[in-house]
């Protein structure tokens, strides 16, 4: 799978992955008012409003993307009818051939991280059945726990052809609180790292693991002494847009042949016609201001990466 | 919550929390036969088997503890129709008047953690309308994003009475992998309690926090550390029974009072029937096995407070 997303990365010389992750704030009201008079202002009215706001983005965008990534929280907030919308969201960006990082972090003791990896990314067995319940082509996972909290993901991901990337660095205000402490002389964060970098050396494909890694673009100048720690290991960027993270901040997260990352922007595509620079649109027109920023966002990272 | 959990506690005088984390593989034939034959080899069939596992058991059981402790990777591996299950359960539960610990380990950034809060421990709004989605009384939570990530599920505790239990010190083999790195000097599981703590501290019931801490059965002596390090701290222990740790370990994990902490067994009570020494209720009598595993769990757990 990571062949396919650097295949793709590659073909829309854009290393942009759109972050599904709707609020009901962000979507537009004509959209709000026909799930409601539908089915009610309940969980499956929510459930049906997110899903036809996520369905406008991906029919204007899926051309111009490699991936997207839905982030199941803003799903499971609205309970079964939510999870619903996220799954019907997965397969439907698979549909239009989209690499799915399922944004779950889970991350449990063995036993049950082996449950949640079959759930997501592999098959579970039912008497002499088996289903691929969620099926996302990538998940990331919390790694506190330890290798045999994060070993039957990437077992599972071996087995399907999926992918991880595993938090190392998140982008948050206060990632640092932990990650950043000093154990024999480097922050934990670099510690992560390398155990990424070891548990993704066995699972290569042509130039990187499928076991990749998640680095915040908040963070430069920790993304670039990563870059160089964990040269084959992809790197999930999120944090650029509403976070704070800029088109020049990025370079740090690339290697030289220009690949090595997929940055993630959420809100900054999703509601696009909420901001200034895209009101032109309306809401009526949210799905191409979608479009268009995603456009802007390919070109501000491209010329990040020329300068650099 | 904190309060009710720590008064049925004293009721049952068993401090323990039953895990509801079913595999098809505990589950008695006749269920499973039942199940498929009414709803197929499905991911339908698996979750009506699951739950109808859970209800016999759950029946056995209400009286004798004060909590049960649904892992929901167990659930989730089944997909949406495995979700239905866990909420199902959920709600028998506290219709059995037992206190629901979700064992969830969500955590991600602030706005992302938001969501997970509201859709396990608080209200979502749709419109006019608010729900609570899953609406357990605890939930496990992940520090690894630090205070922003897991301020959110303290918000969410306070406005709507529920509780959490944060992951410090986990049970598994290689929890000490980044757990037990020293920064200055101490472990990182002693500064993630410490914050735990912190975050507690105007989070009072009134004798402990409803903001508690999972520290692992299968680690006494860092139990007994964490114990004098955060005496206002509920413990949720996990890792008794089939993960090794015995009844004379916990001891370390309580306080003067008898209180402070609740154990967790999982397989050890839910498959009680196909160990030896319940065999003799059989596949039939495997809710009465649970029973009889869980009285013999409080009499272990009672004789290890009473030597110490």
């Amino acid at each position: 799978m990571i062949e396919k997303l650097i295949q793709k990365i590659e073909k829309t010389k854009a290393p942009i992955v759109a972050g599904l992750d709707p609020m009901l704030s962000y979507i537009p009201g004509f959209i709000l008012e026909k799930a409601f008079q539908e089915r009610g202002e309940t969980l499956e009215g929510a459930a049906q409003a997110v899903w036809e706001f996520n369905k406008g983005i991906v029919d204007a965008i899926y051309d111009l993307v490699p991936a997207v990534k839905p982030q199941i929280a803003m799903y499971e907030q609205f309970g079964i009818p939510g999870l619903q919308a996220y799954k019907r969201t997965v397969d439907y960006c698979k549909e239009k051939d989209l690499v799915v990082i399922g944004d779950v972090k889970r991350g449990d003791i063995g036993s049950t991280s082996a449950a949640y990896a079959a759930g997501h990314l592999g098959r579970v067995q039912v008497g002499s059945q088996s289903y691929a319940p969620f099926d996302e082509d990538f998940a990331t996972v919390n790694p506190y726990l330890g290798t045999d909290g994060v070993k039957p993901f990437v077992d599972v991901c071996k087995e399907y052809k999926k992918g991880l990337f595993i938090l190392v660095k998140t982008s948050n205000p206060s990632s640092g609180e932990f990650q950043d402490r000093l154990i024999d002389g480097r922050p934990l964060y670099e510690w992560v790292g390398e155990k990424v970098d070891e548990w993704g050396r066995d699972h290569m494909g042509q130039r990187y693991s499928y076991i990749g890694a998640v680095i915040g673009a908040t963070y430069p100048e920790m993304g670039k002494t990563l870059r160089k720690l964990m040269p084959q290991t992809f790197f999930l960027v999120p944090g650029y847009g509403a976070q704070g993270a800029k088109g020049a901040d990025l370079a740090n997260f690339f290697n030289e042949d220009g690949l090595g990352a997929i940055v993630n922007s959420s809100r900054g595509i999703i509601a696009a016609y909420k901001q200034e620079a895209y009101a032109a649109f309306g809401e009526e027109g949210y799905a191409q201001a979608s479009r268009k920023a995603v456009e802007d966002m390919a070109a501000d990272i491209r010329q990040a990466l020329e300068q650099a």
